[in-house]
């Protein structure tokens, strides 16, 4: 099976490069259908996984899986029961063999066993504020400084994400095999690069 | 003119991959030549002249190029006026206006108003330890533990000159375009992969 795992800084642009690097090399391609599947395995609603897995206050909480879970209290309970049916969620996408693209969730490290590609996405701050406000709901009217807070609050949390189900330092050179910046790209010639990579990683 | 300019970790075969990258572009490929030229100029010998860029006591020098060079020694002054040099060297090759590679120097800071395309190389610790112990001249016999210590040393200097060159954190993701890892890859297949990347850039 050939994989590869998107990781991303929020705003940088890495789903659509992904959705693009799936179309393009044929691959399957999962992102929030992770979440639904999360979802509906708990009878839970998609918004409130979504939540519980993006926007936990990691600072509550203790850096490591340890014996006890003493002083964790009922909703850091539930959340680290999500990360272990991620877990199962995402393996469950490595057991069907088929070759896919897979953004965010901490694929890489969930699937570190099958080996796939690792992928970091990123862009310079300005780049990623300006595409959150162009895509930001109609009527939706948050400040450029609103936006680069919430940027900086969301990719702390995927950092601490990626600590606690024990990664490589998220976003840092060595923990992947190809970082791009998508700064000054369109998505879908900077996808045809990243794919003529991809399929020169797997020919080797 | 396009350019390629290649920063990379002591051990990571930066300087491999971009001389094959020149040749797959038909770039020109500067990388020796430049502590040559700036040996020339200057009537000093190559070896002390990239001791003397390479691997500088930054520890010792204030951090920023102030008006004042109040404390700093003759040998700092030299260092100092070297870089001085080095920058004239690496905008005299801009000058030519003929597309190049360019491989360490810190060329994506010293040409940024060229905008040239900036690539970083690295690969994991125990990746550069067995390319510099491969490497090694036949005799001389250094431990694995003596080489990993060379390339903290020596990455740790080049960060700081980066620094004081005022680019981006050396190695930090949003300072280059691309980021690739050596490990696992041959090293002219990763070539035609960069390759594909750069055309790209360039015909975007």
């Amino acid at each position: 099976m050939r994989s590869v795992t998107i990781s991303r800084e929020f705003g940088s642009g890495g789903r659509e490069l992904g959705k693009h690097l799936a179309r393009l090399l044929g691959y399957d391609y999962y992102d929030r259908e992770i979440i639904t599947a999360i979802a509906e395995q708990n009878g839970l609603n998609e918004g409130y996984v979504e939540m519980a897995l993006e926007k936990w206050d990691w600072q509550a909480m203790p850096l490591t899986f340890g014996r006890s879970f003493a002083g964790i209290n009922g909703m850091q309970q539930m959340q680290t029961n999500l990360l272990v049916v991620q877990k199962r969620v995402v393996e469950g996408i490595a057991k069907t063999g088929k070759d896919c693209v897979i953004v965010g969730r901490n694929a890489d490290v969930l699937l570190a066993d099958k080996e796939p590609f690792r992928i970091f996405v990123c862009a310079s701050m300005d780049a990623k504020v300006r595409r959150c406000m162009e895509r930001a709901p109609e009527g939706e009217d948050i400040s450029r400084k609103e936006t680069e807070q919430n940027i900086r609050r969301i990719d702390k949390s995927r950092a601490k994400t990626r600590e606690i189900l024990g990664g490589g330092k998220w976003g840092e050179a060595n923990a992947y095999h190809l970082i791009v910046n998508t700064e000054g790209w369109d998505m879908e010639e900077l996808a045809s690069a990243v794919a003529g990579f991809v399929l020169r990683w797997y020919g080797r």
